[in-house]
């Protein structure tokens, strides 16, 4: 019972094939330089070395030809013939406020998507091309879309309403949708397990942090809120995306600076956040480094980032009226011993009481506070691939 | 000890008159309309019924010289002669990063206020207009201005810092600022001397509810961080500015609907917040009516509000590891039982006890949450002109 999951970028498209029967990884990959010179897979099939090979890939087309190769490459490969595989598994980012959960991809879901690529520019039609491909290559084969958006489409609507006029509500669909929510779903879930409880019975803030981060609220399962929005900029420093900010700030310096909104979408989202604020890198490591050798700027970008993760920690513990848990996961969350400790070292107060030594921890589940702390801090690594895959196991095999 | 207390909008000015030496309030008035038909003076003698007169007012100078002449009426008025009058306070609102304390008016003060014009470029102007009307009239008075910025100038740099590329704060300081610094200051030690405890000691976050609104952490007497920001427009819903809002929405609806940066602040200052949502009115008791009755986006934009503070008084109290005190102050704060009950009843879990009894007050001074509640709540009315009147006598009588 072999599923193939697919998730598709711009110029990108990275694949995991699972047997469902035991929720194997049997093999993963990544397509890289999709019509850009220098194309090329790399592949690895578990319990092998990483093989990588050279190949023009103009489109995403050819993209999903020369992954279909690969799995059924009799060194490489994993399955031996096409119809072993039962379903395929796509994310895609943007459900806009249609769906909930996933679906079985028909003519109608590919329009809704369609219809939300203004919402997700960047994303959207990329996941459509990879959806489109593997329609066209494995017509006979179902497949099932998991949606970024859908996990928060529980928020109440005081969550997820701007401040606006509410026209733009009602007739251009602007409001939080919130994203990463494959992710927040997985580690709050896992999180229960690990705490052996029933989800419905907890309130857990979830921490998402990687290049980009979102914190969500999970209250008896469902996100109850979520630190991203409309788009991909707001809630805490990213790796070049601003966070929060003062929107009276982006018209100032638009007016000021004779900005465009292009320009200024570029600035808060690639030219911001750890990098802008550091000088140094959008990557936390070198950052972390920066800042342990005295650079100020560094510390600073450092500081910002966990007083923000905090701030919305708590904010979350008063949406869901308290707090179980506290998650983190992502790569700077399973990874950066430095940002928990920041964050979580002065959350005594709520009962979250941080554990130094357990914190001596890297992608791996672990409890990080005190045995017997009234809200636990968890380090969860994230497996957006496998709930894509469960889904598509759930919807797509009958 | 007689001292005159100014504050100066574009087309009007309220001023009160206070006798240091028992902080009485000897008069108080306000002139409307300024450079518009219909121009008049009212005017308040404590004791006496208040008096309207309808005079030509072309500009602040001519107001000044109507106020001052009031002062000095027989009848109506609480001076002898000008002698009488010792100082004069100055409402100033933006002192950006210059002015931590209120300072004696001279010639390098103003021009630091008339540079931080762009920072506020509706009020600073009307607040120099004032000022220099005052000088002229009243040339050997000491003036002294006081700043709704200063006392947020204590924040430490990851809570003022945006995550934009650097240059932008050090070549032109965007950062958070803050604004209503008098009233926080006011009512946190208000609300120390209440608990019988000194402001050192305590945590305490500070809710001003106006038509305008703002948040404080006020940790050891000193603003730690508030909602709002570079501008007036982040933070918590208000009467017509949306709060705190994703910055791609901003440049989405730009693009999408070509609305260029004048209009879009125009959108986000006059016709957002609780006005935008509800549809209704911008005063919150129109709203709370029409919600009472069912009105669903009445409703909502309540919910949107309470919500928001309460999300802000728990991000603060992480920003300060704890709290001792939560203060509702200014007229949403002082009057709406309905928005202190719905921001409190699910904080328990910070130790916040609210007492559905004790929030039946409008306008005093009170404890609202339970005896013995480790986390107090409290109502205290503002009085940022004794703030203001109290800095002038300090700094200004010698």
């Amino acid at each position: 019972m072999k599923v193939l999951v697919l998730n598709c970028g711009s110029s990108s498209l990275k694949y995991q094939v699972f047997d469902m029967k035991n929720e194997e990884v049997l093999a993963k990959g990544l397509v890289e330089r999709i019509g850009i010179d220098g194309s090329r897979i790399k592949h690895e099939k578990t319990g092998k070395d990483a093989y990588k090979m050279d190949v023009a890939i103009p489109n995403h087309k050819v993209g999903i030809k020369v992954v279909l190769e690969t799995l059924l490459d009799g060194d490489q490969g994993v399955l031996e013939n096409l119809e072993e595989l039962r379903a395929v598994g796509h994310r895609v980012v943007h459900g806009g406020e249609k769906f909930a959960r996933s679906v079985v991809i028909d003519q109608e879901v590919l329009d809704v998507v369609e219809e939300c690529v203004p919402l997700a520019p960047l994303h959207n039609p990329a996941n459509l091309m990879g959806i489109r491909a593997m329609i066209e290559a494995l017509p006979d084969v179902p497949q099932v879309a998991v949606f970024d958006t859908a996990f928060h489409q529980t928020m109440p609507d005081y969550a997820y309403t701007y401040g606006l006029p509410f026209h733009y509500y009602e007739k251009q669909r602007i409001r939080r949708y919130g994203f990463h929510g494959t992710s927040h779903f997985y580690v709050a879930n896992r999180a229960a397990e690990m705490l052996g409880k029933p989800i419905e019975d907890l309130k857990i803030v979830t921490c998402h942090l990687g290049n980009g981060s979102s914190i969500t609220a999970v209250k008896g399962g469902k996100s109850v809120d979520t630190s991203l929005g409309f788009g991909t900029v707001p809630g805490v420093l990213m790796g070049t995306r601003s966070g929060d900010i003062d929107p009276t700030v982006v018209l100032y310096l638009m007016e000021q600076d004779g900005i465009d909104p292009k320009s200024m979408s570029h600035i808060l989202h690639k030219e911001s956040g750890i990098q802008g604020v550091s000088g140094i890198s959008s990557d936390l490591r070198d950052v972390e480094e920066a800042a342990s050798k005295g650079n100020p700027r560094a510390a600073l970008a450092l500081n910002i980032l966990c007083y923000g993760i905090r701030k919305h920690i708590c904010a979350y513990a008063g949406a869901m009226g308290g707090i179980d848990a506290i998650v983190f996961t992502a790569g700077i969350g399973e990874n950066s011993k430095t940002v928990r400790e920041m964050t979580c070292k002065e959350l005594g107060f709520l009962g979250a009481r941080f554990d130094r030594e357990r914190n001596n921890v890297r992608s791996e589940e672990a409890f990080i506070s005190e045995p017997g702390s009234p809200v636990s801090i968890l380090v969860v690594p994230t497996n957006e691939e496998l709930v894509i895959a469960r889904d598509t196991r759930d919807l797509g095999i009958r």
